[in-house]
């Protein structure tokens, strides 16, 4: 998952996707988050090759989002666990579920994402804890803080 | 962007993932919420071959998040424009930027998001819009529509 051109970056969505950037990982993590923890599971559900399977689990390993856990000493079994980084990662994909769902779905296929205290269809928006505010603009900036680079300086000075 | 295994999935997430999925498309409708319409200025931002900037963008047009327009007329040059499905992908990257700062990063790094009003950092939750609660088990879960396929219910009953 590492290239070398975002080496240094010091943008925190390139850091995001240096460890969760790939497709396969985000679809390993959905089902994760869903309860999902061992290899057979996993295979069942995204029909990815075992070798390709194996490759994703560990770099998702190695990236901190997936802890690899014995189960079974006799014969050996493995499960794949969300660690606190990847439980984190739970709010990205409810973002992600809301607008595949808003855009290309309708409400009435695929899974809903349901409030059990009212049993309506919740309907995930971002917003700031503190304010309660949707996140937009022009409220809502992004800009340079104080120690950052010099090559993400400009790329905001350039952005309109 | 097409991956034939995801053919047929009826999961939000997989199928906004067969839009966007690619780690540098993402990195692309990061510049463009930021700004960003001109080949120039992607290709000074991202640091990629002109040749893969090219395919990403048109990659990006096909699916329908950025719209390719023409600004001038000799020489012809043209810009790519969010479209209000590229525009509505702002929130997922939002959620991405935070769990990134919370975790890669510190405040005083990179970027940061600001709220004019108050002049503090946002922390930026998924919730719901109807009840304002943080999105989250046990209230919150996903479940079967009623006009899921047979596979989706199957991996919704594995999940524990």
């Amino acid at each position: 998952v590492r290239r070398k051109s975002l080496k240094g970056t010091d943008c925190a969505v390139a850091l995001a996707l240096e460890h969760v950037g790939d497709w396969w990982n985000i679809l390993i993590l959905r089902d994760a988050l869903q309860g999902y923890s061992r290899f057979d599971d996993f295979h069942q559900s995204l029909e990815i090759s075992p070798t390709m399977l194996t490759r994703k689990l560990n770099a998702l390993v190695d990236s901190g989002l997936l802890e690899k856990r014995q189960y079974l000493a006799r014969p050996p079994r493995f499960e794949y666990v969300l660690t606190p980084l990847g439980k984190d990662f739970g709010p990205v994909l409810v973002a992600l579920f809301a607008w595949g769902k808003r855009n290309f779905q309708s409400i009435d296929r695929g899974i809903v994402l349901v409030d059990s205290e009212t049993n309506e269809f919740a309907e995930p928006i971002v917003s700031d804890r503190k304010s309660g505010e949707i996140i937009r603009s022009p409220r809502f900036s992004f800009k340079a803080a104080k120690g950052s680079s010099a090559a993400t300086k400009r790329r905001l000075s350039r952005s309109r």
